[in-house]
């Protein structure tokens, strides 16, 4: 399976990526980085892209399970190294899911699926030497 | 230095990230995967903000030489395992400048530095086990 992009410089450090459906995301860097602070940096899209990519693997495994998803809320927080290349050395991931009817049994193990099984970006992520840990919980509507 | 980001459910598989300046990126996937095709989908989203990464990497370099910069154009491409957890197992990365001044050494300086040494989505791509090539060229305008 490939996957192709291409990304147009739109500014000083604003980057715009268009993927092979025509739809795009923006990067951009603060003004202390030399851009206009207009979008999210390359890095706060990498940390949420592995969160989304998990958080649909979760969307997937509880609807399969027949159970009905009011919300979810995912929040994640990376932390860097000092030295280049900087790279993340820890992620914390919160996933909060509202459904009047998933137990904390199912929102558990759908996370424990797409951590340890599903989700490239976090196989990716746990790869490179990156400690993950995440927590969940189940709110009724 | 710790990122932090927040991610919520707006439609069916669409999850809009927001970063601590209140900046949104947003991920869904097609159809056939449960979603609207309203944005680009997580993995296409991870393989885009490496190269983002690694543009602004040199688009900075190429500033630090003085050098002017008409364009930057990135055109990523991502080979995916077949089996779950599909990671990436090859990247290549084409990065084309366009560029009055700056010469074809001043550029592939710039991308061996990125790639080398200051990029941390691709830093951490290759620890992953990830087979990443990379060429560029430079363009007048």
């Amino acid at each position: 399976m490939t996957k192709r992009a291409r990304l147009q410089l739109t500014g000083a450090m604003r980057l715009v990526g268009t993927n092979e459906f025509g739809k795009t995301t923006t990067f951009d860097v603060q003004p202390e980085n030399g851009g206009d602070g207009s979008s999210a940096s390359p890095m706060e899209v990498f940390l949420q892209s592995a969160a989304a990519c998990s958080g649909m693997d979760i969307l997937s495994i509880i609807r399969k399970k027949r159970k009905t998803i009011t919300d979810l809320q995912i929040a994640i927080e990376g932390e860097r190294a000092e030295t280049h290349p900087q790279v993340y050395t820890s992620i914390t991931v919160k996933y909060i899911l509202t459904s009047p009817d998933a137990s904390e049994g199912d929102m558990t193990r759908a996370c424990e699926l797409s951590q340890d099984q599903y989700c490239s970006a976090f196989a990716m992520i746990k790869q490179s030497g990156c400690a993950v840990s995440w927590t969940c919980s189940v709110i009724r509507p």
